[in-house]
């Protein structure tokens, strides 16, 4: 059992890792003293598999526990959904000392936290999260929200969860393709700031969902999650730049995710960021290619893409970027590797000083070199 | 011109209170080094009054400053509301550096904080307060939120201003029954926890909105202003009960409030309120009856009733009392004076043991016998 404290000044919480872990839920809550009522939030999928066991933990350590259904996908991530939380937390008399549990992937934590956030101003969240990529990231450092139909986590807080448990015998019912998702950001973290992590990566027999020795899983699970919490525990707020560093691959990841309306999910969206980043730090001389091929080497053997689909409109990628806010006020950061565990921050204006074409040329040069063959 | 300082350890702020400050708006957001977008929320009557010099204040210290339109009234206050500000936020582009403000009394302010504290994870916001009731009390403490269809301000959350601007010469324009719901409040921190500020309002000529000294008056905005700001900084989030004793008179007064549908304003409602509470204190023996008349006729005297409606239903409000989740809960209090200036928090429990119909049949006295003659 790994027990990781996030160490922040007023809500410092823990993130318990151990397989059976979703039975202790309603020991853990009671020592952390939360109130008698606890609401659970999930959605049809996760709760069919885990829902009556989430309860049923709660329920002998006495809790009062209600149950609110979210419909399953991002498009239901709106202000709609999480005014049916509030109905539910006003029908079963949630109150201050109440708790929220989001058992689920990114999405029903993102939502279930903000409606723990701004109900009677602020109530208490635990995370369970019951997807790869939510254990190692985003069940993590408090960010919250839902969608702008205009814009994805435009609406949102920070909120600190109490208590983050994963139980890493739920990941046997994920789908592969999420768990290739969780997997990219885990990737991420060894690029980022974890160079034994890597070795560990690069030297195991598999990293797909069937083939992964369940020592390495719990150890990615430990070091992504430790990672996680050192960073936000800098950072809490994304003040100072650092939380930034957690960003590398997400920037064309988040214009890939976007130009292929989605159809290529985040993980993997991410996968091919982190390709395209490896390669734009290459030509930028700073990285070297040997390294660059290492991580892409690792990416391919999680079964995620480092080929773009060939019909993909890099034009529209390129003006996706440009079209960030950050970007345009001339704040535009991209995460680059220097080295398998260093990342340096380059502003956008480096890329893209004086002449526009040259820095739009490198983005698309890359992103051409990761076209299928037949179609660059 | 006063300063107050709102001392958080994060958060702190200034309460800017002087004749005309409406015009240094822009530049004390300058000072504060606010970023460059400014978006002004407003309603249609006070924008007609004041938007305009609000407008140019901004301008004029280069402000990029928009504009968002809420409809007039507590109706509006709910999230339909909040997604038309998001949506005028991405309109107008605003970034994690820009700034909300709030031209407004309680209903815009408390809208525009939870806009603020919710947009992009929180960006600043000022607050603009153009009613006595929001200068002396909403638009200090960081309390943000929208109603539910089913109970006040039930979603919501902490999020200090970065600023509070309060000019007096705008109450000129106020409702005179809106001047005499702020005078609630200030009566309330006058008995709660200021006996010199007691003695100034017992010794005007008049507390009337056109007969108040204009230098009571800034005294009134000031002493309020600070008392708040103390509470606020020594319990921010509404945790240790310190900030509960702002209830005085608020708990009968909300449900009087919601009996009689919002007919009688909150400014109303806590001046019955406080002199229930008055009465409740003078048969608990905790007050004397001179004291408790000398606060009565201090509300007297800034024309709000004592007198309850003929036609409010006694039982309902005792039914709307005991409905309270804190009550039922066994954690309801009440707030009562025990000399002017000092106050006792009295648990539910007290004044309701073990025989429920004991403080029913308490406080139905002390309603009974605030009924007018001729109905009691």
């Amino acid at each position: 059992m790994e027990s990781i404290q996030v160490a922040l000044a007023e809500n410092a919480y823990e993130i318990s890792i151990a397989p059976g872990n979703l039975d202790r839920l309603g020991a853990k809550c009671r020592d952390l003293k939360l109130g008698n009522k606890v609401m659970v939030v999930s959605n049809p999928t996760v709760f069919a598999l885990y829902g009556q066991r989430t309860i049923s933990a709660l329920q002998q350590a006495d809790f009062e526990v209600s149950y609110c259904e979210l419909p399953d996908g991002e498009r239901y991530k709106t202000l709609d959904s999480i005014a049916h939380i509030y109905d539910l937390a006003l029908e079963h008399g949630l109150e201050r000392s109440s708790t929220l549990v989001a058992l689920g992937g990114g999405v029903i934590g993102d939502m279930t936290g903000f409606a723990a956030a701004t109900w009677l101003r602020g109530i208490a969240v635990v995370q369970v999260p019951t997807t790869l990529l939510a254990m190692v990231d985003s069940s993590i450092g408090g960010k919250t929200g839902v969608n702008h139909p205009h814009g994805k986590n435009l609406i949102g807080a920070f909120h600190q969860p109490r208590l983050v448990l994963t139980d890493p015998d739920v990941l046997v019912t994920l789908p592969a393709r999420e768990f290739r998702a969780g997997m990219a950001e885990a990737i991420k973290y060894a690029i980022i700031g974890d160079p034994e992590l890597f070795d560990l990566l690069e030297r195991a027999d598999g990293l797909q969902q069937n083939q992964i020795d369940p020592e390495l899983l719990a150890t990615i699970l430990t070091r992504s999650a430790r990672a996680k919490a050192e960073v936000v525990s800098k950072d809490e707020h994304e003040l100072t730049g650092l939380r930034a560093t957690l960003n590398y691959g997400h920037t064309i990841g988040h214009a890939i995710e976007n130009v292929t309306e989605y159809t290529i999910n985040h993980g993997e969206a991410v996968a091919l960021g982190m390709s395209a980043a490896g390669q734009i730090a290459v030509k930028l001389q700073l990285w070297t290619q040997q390294e660059a091929q290492r991580q892409d080497r690792v990416i391919h053997k999680a079964d995620l893409a480092i080929e773009l689909p060939p019909a993909i409109d890099l034009e529209q990628i390129v003006k996706t970027l440009k079209s960030d806010k950050k970007v345009k006020a001339g704040k535009g950061v991209f995460i680059l590797p220097s080295k398998i565990g260093s990342t340096r921050t380059i502003a956008y204006e480096v890329l893209n000083p004086t002449e526009d074409l040259v820095s739009d040329a490198l983005i698309k040069q890359v992103l051409t070199a990761m076209l299928p063959i037949a179609s660059s």
